[in-house]
């Protein structure tokens, strides 16, 4: 198979079932308990002041009942971080049932190389041109080199499972992810570096470039719960 | 306001984006990534076989991206079992919120009200008609007289979370319950007492209602699951 | 059986695995791995620096790994907002198992009974002596009739749980309470009303007296996690 | 550093608060709420005789009170593995935070690396020389090699968090995790492959050697409670 080396990742929105009237009809319970359903059309104004109290005083269970699922795709790191984020549903390509492509992801230019402070306080600049160059070549070598040990080690008849240790942390692999908008709100929190947040978070590069794809999506879907969230610095309620 | 006693549960779905297809399209993940989403139409039958291994083999993730969520109206005491069903989303009324209605649930003639045998071995047989009647008047009695004592508090300026207090717990509640289909087998394994199940389950009547009507919704979004869950003798996988 | 009355809550420390350095130890283990366990004795000092850093920067994990279980007497409608908090473990008497006592929680004349303002700003005083006989009267009439009936049900050979259903929610009930320091400070946090919290609460007064009680033990337990939870204005990590 | 070449795991207990009895007393609030405090020594007969009752009816709420934790130190693959299980809590090392060491899993002679049959009905078997030593030589080879790029790029001042990329899935890395009684029955009863178990599973054999090595302690600990889960066909309850 053709090695194939990506500096991106793929989110796409498979379903949803998320609205920001979802939201006020669950909140709505609270004091409304049977007549609830009687509810009539609200205003885009009317959701955001209710979702904006919501999020305001950190009720955050009314945004649970709202759900999207994706398809997404990046290296193995983002997963092993991705996933510890208990509060949300995963079916993951295996390695052990397929033989996984050589697809790897490759810093590129833009990704800032170099990490200047000490713990708890980095900050992240561009490499110089030999950095970059030192990565991409180190990158493209291994990834190469260990995916020729993997084909070699299949075609002795080694089992998929055990073959796979070979492959670096920066191969692909696609999964299904199932998150509500509470947990969306947690995962945008912790994984955007964005000035003004509330509580700041130090997000590693390639895991905020799934936190942006799916911020679009959740955007589009519930405007006036974004809309708060943003206000509101990016706590997640 | 007017006492109202009725005998039985409201279910009803708000919303859901819940279908047997959604199950297959998680679980082959697994074995095709990348090309999982160029996936064609598939037949029931094929549906139900991919599904049934699921269940069989106890592969759970895959039902976990189906949700549904329901508006539920049931005595309190229901809801004080169904609330430690942890893997779900809730939006109760609230009796500190609202002033609660003089709605109570009251066994009808059709509840078995005694039970026969000793701890872990119980069965629940028809009361006889003097232990219906006692039981009736006993509920109206003590309903009647705890609201009218929740009303005379509220008439004297106490809050609505202090007075509530007296209110029995066959009260009714409402609330939103967002579920998905992998912790909605869960419930209804656990709160169904159905002839043939794997390991038997002796739910208390009135959460067995819910858990119906539950089913029976269940079994209209994803019927290749709803019929594997039974063929596997309803052990959520 | 004789009816008792009461206004307080039961919160006892059952037994606990849960102590500052357990963090220190965990959150250690992503910056020396293999050598996390060499690590020699911390100065009260250094063990509050490290717990402050994470405590800011909302490490929230390595506080999972303490944990502590209480047994808890507390009023039906605390245990109700209580059993709200899905990360915690939960074992309560049953009312289909046993038959209930008569243990009634009664507000004493230092339960604040008024409520002022609307909804979203309330604040609650002292009501007048009227107002606290008038609610004494009320729970103790009360309670009493609706116990008188739950035993008439109970000797004419009616089951428990059909019978319980009259029993009002300022019923006492009893329960094993398991909590890790994470899931304990998010509690603390949102269920006690704490001047200068970062994040205000405004939780029903009963509930908020097992918190007391919960963070008291918390505080013995785990006196730099505590501290830092109260200098980082108790927003749980 | 020295390459180091490894083919087990390790799994120390760090800590616990578990015990038989722990479960006998949570589940004994159900049946004597404020009586429970007072129950006297149990035999180890009576502990089993009242755990048993608790697996075979699949009431696990009371194993949750009993917990663990423990030092895990094994490959990348199985901890993406276990982590898939929310049911714990998890810190493990960082390659962002720190140089990862050069030490690598390799499937010793004993690993069996030949899958037979097709797919849902595989079984393993022993690899013949060759086999066995292309594997040996494709693991060494590939891990040196990357960790040689891993180092040329940290040489040239390129951040961990981008260098360790290219470190295979098979490099070592140490967590504390800290689970449940509940949690670790339902982990042994997916990540052991035990002949006469309820439910076959059939994990890969690296997260099995973790989870033989959770069971010694967990027997340990709770030998009446792991006694009813064998005799019970290893179901979690």
């Amino acid at each position: 198979m053709e090695i194939e080396f990506r500096s991106d990742v793929d989110v796409e929105l498979v379903k949803s079932s998320a609205s920001d009237s979802d939201v006020v009809f669950a909140a709505r319970v609270s004091t409304q308990g049977e007549r609830t359903r009687e509810t009539t059309e609200d205003t885009e104004s009317a959701l955001f002041g209710l979702i904006n109290f919501l999020m305001r005083e950190r009720h955050g269970s009314p945004f649970e009942h709202s759900v999207m699922t994706f398809y997404v795709r990046a290296p193995i790191f983002v997963w092993r971080e991705h996933m510890r984020h208990r509060m949300a549903s995963y079916n993951e390509e295996s390695g052990r049932y397929r033989v996984l492509n050589p697809v790897f992801y490759v810093p590129n230019d833009e990704r800032k190389l170099v990490q200047i402070g000490k713990a708890g306080a980095y900050t992240f600049e561009l490499g110089d041109q030999q950095q970059h160059q030192i990565t991409d070549q180190a990158f493209k070598e291994s990834c190469k080199q260990a995916y020729e040990q993997y084909e070699k080690m299949l075609a002795a008849g080694v089992a998929r499972e055990v073959a796979r240790g070979v492959l670096p942390v920066t191969t692909y692999s696609s999964a299904y992810v199932t998150m509500n908008a509470r947990a969306m709100m947690n995962f945008l929190s912790l994984r955007r570096g964005v000035e003004g947040s509330h509580f700041p978070s130090y997000p590693q590069r390639e895991i905020e470039m799934v936190a942006e794809k799916y911020e679009e999506v959740f955007q589009k879907l519930m405007p006036q719960t974004h809309k708060a969230f943003i206000g509101n610095g990016r706590v997640a309620p």
